[in-house]
C-alpha cells in the first residue's frame, strides 16, 4: 500500500525517522537511564520498537497504559507516574503477576488505596516546581514511613519538572533544573531506595548521573512545540519529526485551502499546527484552513505537524508506518482510554 | 449505581437539563426546521432523544457518522454537510439502501466524486464568510448544473456562518447574519430545490423562514463557550449546561489541588475548562491544577465543564446518563473516527 491509498485523517511515522530518534535518545541514556514514556504514543508496538533500542522499563500516565503494556509482555518494570485512588484499576494493576508495575504515591489517601489494592511497589512523587502532583519534599520521608508501615516497598522517588521543558534561556533552564534535581535528590536522600526518575524530552540532557532514569517520551515522534523548544536550547533539535496527520484537501478558494484534519484529530493545547511550506489560518471540528504560495488542488494529500504530540496520538486507531511512499506497517494505538 | 461508583474520567449528562435543552430548541425550531447536527456528541442513543422531540432529519460531519446514523435506524434523512472526495467513503454511503444521505459539494472534484460513487442526491455548499468550504456564491448555478447533468438531485443550498456564532455586540451578529443569510438565499435563487441549510447553535434564533433548517448541535449539551456567547447575545442563555467531565481529585497541596481530567479527555481549542466555584490554572495530559476556596480533599469528586464540547466528546467511550446522584443509563459514544 502506498500513502495516496490512506484515508484520512490518518497518523503516519516515518520509520527511519523514528529509529534514528531512538538512537540518538538510546545514545545519551542508554537501557535502564531512559524509561520511555509511553503516554506520548499509546502504542505497544513503537514500545516494542523502544525495548528493541535497549530499553525494558517503562513510564506508564494510566492504569490501562500500564495494564495494556503488561498483555503486551512489556512489564518488566512499569512505573505509574501518577496517582490514583481508584481501588478497582489499583487492583486490576496489582493482578498483573507476570509484570512489575510500580506506583506513585504523594499522600496519606494514596499510600493507603495502593497498599489496600495489593501493590507491591512505590515511588514517592516529589513536588519540585510544577503546580501539580508530588508531596513537599520536606513530607517525603514521612510518607515513605507510612508506605513501609504498610508493607510497601518503596523504590525511591520521582519529580516532574514540567514547568522546564520550554525556557526560552538555555542558561536559565540548566540552572533551574539543577535547583529541582537538587530538591529531588535531597528528598531522596530521606527516602531511599535504587530509584531516582525524573524530567522530560525537554531536559534529558541537563541531569546528572545521579538521576538514575529520565522520563521522556515526546523525543520519539516529536511535535512542533518541542522542536522549537529543543532547537532555542540545543542549537540544533536532536530529533526531527517522524509524525504527521496526513489529510487531504477537500476543498479549495483563491485565497485559502481546507484540509480535512481538524480538532478531534489534533491536540490543540498548544495551539494551531503547522504545515511545512503553509501557513495554518484556523482548525475547525473536521477542518484546518491554511494558505500556501502553490495553491493546492482538491484530492492533494498534506502532511499536518501536531503541535502536542501526545494528545494527538490519543485521537487516534493507529499509526501506519511508512518507508518513503510505501506504508510498512498499521500499529494500533492500544493503550487509549483509562 | 450512583455517580460516586463510576470511573474517571466519565462524560455525565444530566437527563433533565438534556431534554429542557432539546425542549427549549424544539419550541423555536420544531420538527424538520432543525436538522440537528450529531458531531456535537457522535452519539446515537442521543440522537434518538433529538428525534423523540420531533426532529428526523440530521446533520453529520464525518461518512462515519453517517453511516452509523443509518446503522442505527436514523437514517430518514442525514445530511453530510462537509466535502470529501474519498470514494470508498462515498460509496460506502450510497450503499444505504435504507437510509437517504445527501452529501455537500462545493467543487467539480466533488460533484465527480459523488457521482462517480453513486450518491443520489447533494447540495451545493456555498461560502457565506467563513474562510473554509464553500464554493463563491456566483458559481452555485454553474456547480448545480454540473451536478444535475451527473445524473445528480440537487435538493438545494446550505451555507455555514461559523464565524458569526460568537459576535460581541448582539446588534451586529444580527446584521452580519443577516448579511450571510441574503447571500445564501441568493445562490438559493440560482440553484433551486427545496432546501436553504444553515446556523448554528450561536445563530438559530436568527434565521428567517426562509432558511428551511438550522444545523445546531452543541445546544443539546453546551459548552462554556456557547453559555458565554448565548449569555451575551440573549440576555441569559436559553441552554443549561447539560455535561460535565466527572472527574476525582488525586492530589491537594497547600494552594492547588489536581483532578484527573486531562488534555486527553478535553477539547482544549477554546482554552481551559471551567470548574464552578474554583479557578483552573493549567490543563496537563491528564490532570487540570485548579484551586478552590475550601480545599477539596484526596477521593473527592469534581465536575469540569469543557470550554469545547465537540472535540471533549469525542474522546470519550460513553455518557452516562445521570437523575441527580443516580447513573441511570450508559450511552455508547458510536460515530467516533471518520
Amino acid at each position: 500500500m502506498r500513502i495516496r491509498d490512506l484515508a484520512t485523517p490518518a497518523v503516519i511515522v516515518d520509520s527511519a525517522v523514528l529509529d534514528a530518534n531512538l538512537a540518538a535518545m538510546a545514545a545519551v541514556r542508554p537501557g535502564r537511564s531512559l524509561r520511555p514514556h509511553v503516554k506520548a504514543h499509546k502504542c505497544t508496538a513503537l514500545a516494542d520498537r523502544q525495548r528493541a533500542h535497549g530499553h525494558d522499563t517503562f513510564t506508564c500516565a494510566t492504569p490501562r497504559e500500564a495494564i495494556g503494556m503488561a498483555a503486551a509482555g512489556l512489564g518488566a518494570d512499569l512505573l505509574l507516574a501518577n496517582e490514583t485512588v481508584d481501588v478497582q484499576r489499583l487492583r486490576a494493576m496489582a493482578r498483573n503477576e507476570d509484570a512489575i508495575i510500580t506506583v506513585a504515591v504523594d499522600s496519606d489517601e494514596t499510600v493507603d488505596a495502593a497498599a489496600a489494592a495489593g501493590i507491591q511497589q512505590v515511588l514517592i512523587d516529589v513536588n519540585i516546581g510544577l503546580p501539580r502532583c508530588g508531596c513537599r519534599p520536606d513530607a517525603a520521608r514521612r510518607l515513605a514511613d507510612r508506605a513501609r508501615a504498610r508493607g510497601l516497598g518503596v523504590r525511591g522517588v520521582m519529580g516532574y519538572e514540567g514547568h522546564l521543558m520550554v525556557v526560552a534561556d538555555a542558561a536559565a533552564q540548566r540552572i533551574r533544573v539543577a535547583e529541582a534535581v537538587d530538591t529531588l535528590l535531597r528528598a531522596h536522600a530521606d527516602v531511599g531506595g535504587e530509584i531516582v526518575s525524573s524530567g522530560g524530552t525537554g531536559t534529558y540532557h541537563l541531569h546528572p548521573a545521579d538521576i538514575t532514569e529520565v522520563q521522556a517520551g515526546s523525543y520519539a515522534l516529536m511535535d512542533s512545540h518541542y522542536a522549537a523548544a529543543l532547537t532555542n536550547s540545543h542549537g540544533t533539535a536532536p530529533f526531527r519529526q517522524a509524525c504527521w496527520v496526513l489529510g487531504t484537501v477537500i476543498s479549495v478558494s483563491s485565497e485559502w485551502a481546507v484540509v480535512d484534519v481538524g480538532l478531534k484529530a489534533l491536540g490543540m493545547d498548544h495551539g494551531n499546527p503547522v504545515i511545512d511550506g503553509g501557513t495554518v489560518w484556523f482548525c475547525s471540528d473536521e477542518h484546518t484552513t491554511f494558505a500556501m504560495p502553490t495553491r493546492p488542488m482538491v484530492g492533494d494529500r498534506i502532511r499536518v505537524i501536531p503541535a502536542h504530540v501526545d494528545p494527538t496520538l490519543a485521537q487516534h486507531d493507529a499509526i501506519w508506518v511508512i518507508d518513503g511512499d510505501e506504508v510498512i506497517d498499521r500499529w494500533p494505538i492500544d493503550l487509549r482510554g483509562w
